[in-house]
């Protein structure tokens, strides 16, 4: 039997969200019921709303970035119990089967991750609806527990912006003893900046926006760029063995390549499009440098070894 | 005391590579002098004749495939002894003292590498010159061991050629249970397919040519894909952890990257220059693919564990 929650929907791509009740599913033998107490709002949500990726379907209940009260659990449930505080991230589900399920990259399923919002169940066949709620159902294995002691509210971008920055910070070795570069200081660029930062790495800010610098010295840059000024960019030549790139709209990746250690990479994880203009390889050919992409996280990257992405957070402040 | 060997040099960007007197210089503590068995012929041999690059310099004697017999060593070497079986590639010499060196990639000294033909030697200032000559005057550390049983006229292009593509086979991971593509059947394609094969990965031929599908099963591919083929590129989606793409002229690298497993690399080991058509960023991120570059190889790599590229490819025959 379905329960009535209320929530705020977007019910066209013009008009603004407004209260919608909602029902949500009757609890499955894996399931969580979560008291949602803090959503972030991503630009997923905004984009999704508007239908600027064409695939929207009306209503749909926005909200990837959740922290909440567990209410009570399936049978079947092991790992949660009712109080705990717990998050839900951008999935839901996925085949649990395929090489990437089995591999802790649930994001990269072959059957397609379920999406928290606007996706479709993968037992029942209706659409998903996210955090802007009063209350979520969610399969065991696509929750995290959340230390008690953090600031939730200010822990609830951790699930959509934090894993989306710390999961190429990890892949690709930030750390002591490593030069991290962050271009771009909006909502995944400060994320980064304080994680590679508390990650022990020493960390540099690339950004066109002098003002800027303040907040990036705040945040933990030991260092920032002006990202338009040739004279800066080449003073940092050969430097970073990361870049982590958080620019959602169309920019040159040239002037970066140079800037990176030998073997180094470029990780994009914002912006989705051609390389305009285009990317030349001579430099990451003399190299061997990266430019690669990055989508969030596998559930194992918040919940195994990633605890310390809580611990990052919590010990750095904000 | 110099001493004079017969080579054959171009002495323009125009003129056809004649003979030449070359003067070897005399052999320093930490030298090898090898009598000069075979040399390959690379690409970049006639870009260099013929000034492609522009930083030709006349007289220049081209040749970094070398495959000789030592005839004598200076007072310092431990490694070798007149009889030796050697072979040099592309460098000479590096500074010895950079993060680069000290990590076993001499190719990225930061004091710039000192290339085999048309370098400048660090100590003397002189132009350096290759193996298409009797003799060839290289420093211990540049030399490396061949074994004897080798088929040394067939060996010669290892050293250019062979690391070029055993650099990022090894870098990336190629081996048993990945699956390795390879763009491109010319010179570096095909020892590509060979040492991955060898390596024991599944090997995949991408090549335009319809005519190319024989050599490429007898080098050892087990599939071979028609790159023009829409239908052949989609039915290889998400299948290669690894491409090798040593295509030389500019071609367009998106149909690829689908066909990329996730986390999966492409490493671009001939094209320089500006990507076109633009990459597109879309299939990268929703899969954390890599698009990189890869430049010969370090020292280690032929002479430490990488005795293997000569075993691999005296194995599996050619």
């Amino acid at each position: 039997m379905t329960t009535n929650v209320r929530s705020y929907a977007a019910t066209s791509a013009t008009s603004p969200l407004g209260p919608y009740t909602l029902a949500r599913r009757s609890t499955r033998k894996d399931d969580v019921v979560i008291d949602i107490l803090y959503c972030g709002v991503c630009h997923s949500d905004l984009h999704t709303a508007r239908n600027d990726w064409g695939w929207s379907s009306y209503p749909v209940v926005p909200g990837h970035e959740i922290v909440g009260r567990v209410l009570s659990v399936g049978s079947d449930v092991k790992k949660f119990k009712a109080g705990d505080i717990v998050g839900v991230g951008c999935m839901v589900d996925s085949c649990g089967h395929c090489e990437a399920c089995d591999e802790g990259h649930e994001q990269f399923c072959t059957e397609g991750m379920t999406v928290t919002y606007g996706g479709v169940d993968r037992i029942d066949g209706t659409q998903t609806h996210g955090g802007y709620s009063e209350k979520i159902v969610v399969k065991e294995g696509f929750v995290v527990r959340i230390p008690e002691t953090l600031d939730l509210k200010a822990t609830a971008p951790l699930l959509c912006a934090g894993i989306t920055t710390w999961s190429p910070l990890r892949n690709w070795g930030a750390g002591p003893g490593k030069k991290v570069a962050v271009v771009g200081l909006g909502g995944l660029g400060h994320m980064a900046l304080k994680l590679a930062k508390a990650m022990g790495a020493e960390v540099t800010l690339f950004t066109r926006s002098k003002g800027k610098e303040e907040d990036a010295r705040r945040l933990g840059a030991d260092h920032v760029v002006i990202s338009s000024n040739p004279a800066g960019m080449a003073a940092v030549a050969g430097q970073f063995h990361l870049i982590v790139d958080t620019v959602p709209y169309v920019h040159d990746l040239n002037p970066y390549i140079p800037t990176l250690h030998y073997k180094g990479a470029l990780v994009l994880v914002g912006y989705l499009g051609p390389l305009d203009p285009m990317l030349n390889t001579v430099p990451m050919i003399l190299g061997d440098k990266v430019v690669a992409g990055s989508l969030i996280g596998g559930i194992a990257r918040y919940a195994g070894n990633a605890r310390f992405l809580w611990r990052t957070w919590h010990h750095f402040g904000r």
